[in-house]
């Protein structure tokens, strides 16, 4: 999607030769206008599939999420990452380890609010080794769900996530796919798939 | 708002005397038509104010915050609660003590997304203590932003956050407000203001 690669290229930072801060649009501020396109460009790609819900996880992939729902009109669910009080007692775990923040977090939902009548849609603001996506993957799994696909904003494709879930038959549809970026010689761009 | 108010009485639960569960619709499970009527609802209340962005705290303020973002037609910021990698240096910090985790969290805001000329309107989800409310009105305090307003979905009046916030001048617009609730005689709400 050459609106969101123009963005990362004129407001992406790279910080050393993995980690690319885009908090200025897509995950500590929140571009309005730019993640209401995102989300047409992942309608347009699965419009003609049937989608009940979609699905992400705390807490950046809430802002894409909501408006990837807003679009196609259904529910959106996210995973939580820790037990609250309001949560409910039933719920589908797995373990999922932060690239960013090297820690290992439980993350949860509830089994109210997925089941076997649900075709999902995957959404997240970064697929790197796809750590979140597994664990996602296998809560769809655990409740019966189909998994009709995968939506990312900006895919690390030197890191092996997204090729390891292809693989696996997973349809990913990445906006932006990153080949490699470094702090001296900028970004390069992956072709689409 | 009546809307809302139906739906915490029809799908909100009670767990004991503080903890109302609205995890089908407001923060697990997010019902998109609900959160654009109550952000449109927020917009009508301060139409005639000068807002230049909304601002929240992750996870369960985000997609309230992206709704009512999109009708104000201006950015979301929201603070974050953990260092991460992609985070940058220079941030505001503030402590907070979270009433369903029982945990204190550092937020914080960058420094780029929040500064002298903004005019600030804080959503959330809840309003029990306003220990969060708080940490967020002291990050736009020490970035010398203006604090125009604050809209929250639910208030639970029957704490101290709001009246205490109130007294101390700060406009705060709650869409449903509860005066009481319990297992066995439900909720009570009180009147809007």
């Amino acid at each position: 999607m050459e609106i969101l690669k123009e963005r990362i290229r004129q407001n992406g930072r790279i910080i050393g030769d993995e980690i690319l801060r885009v908090d200025s649009f897509l995950n500590h501020q929140i571009d309005v206008k730019l993640l209401q396109e995102m989300a047409e460009a992942i309608k347009t790609r699965f419009q003609d599939k049937e989608i009940t819900k979609i699905m992400t996880i705390e807490a950046s992939g809430i802002a894409i999420g909501c408006f990837v729902a807003q679009v196609f009109d259904v529910p959106l669910v996210f995973a939580r990452k820790s037990q609250s009080k309001s949560l409910p007692p039933l719920v589908y775990t797995a373990k999922v380890e932060s690239f960013t923040h090297h820690k290992i977090s439980d993350i949860m939902i509830s089994e109210e609010f997925l089941g076997a009548g649900d075709k999902i849609l995957i959404v997240d603001d970064f697929l790197a080794n796809g750590a979140a996506l597994t664990g996602l993957i296998s809560l769809v799994e655990a409740a019966g769900a189909e998994l009709v696909g995968v939506s990312i904003a900006i895919e690390k494709a030197f890191q092996p996530g997204g090729s390891t879930l292809r693989e696996q038959g997973v349809e990913i549809y990445s906006l932006a796919r990153i080949a490699s970026m470094s702090e001296t010689d900028g970004i390069v761009f992956a072709p689409d798939i």
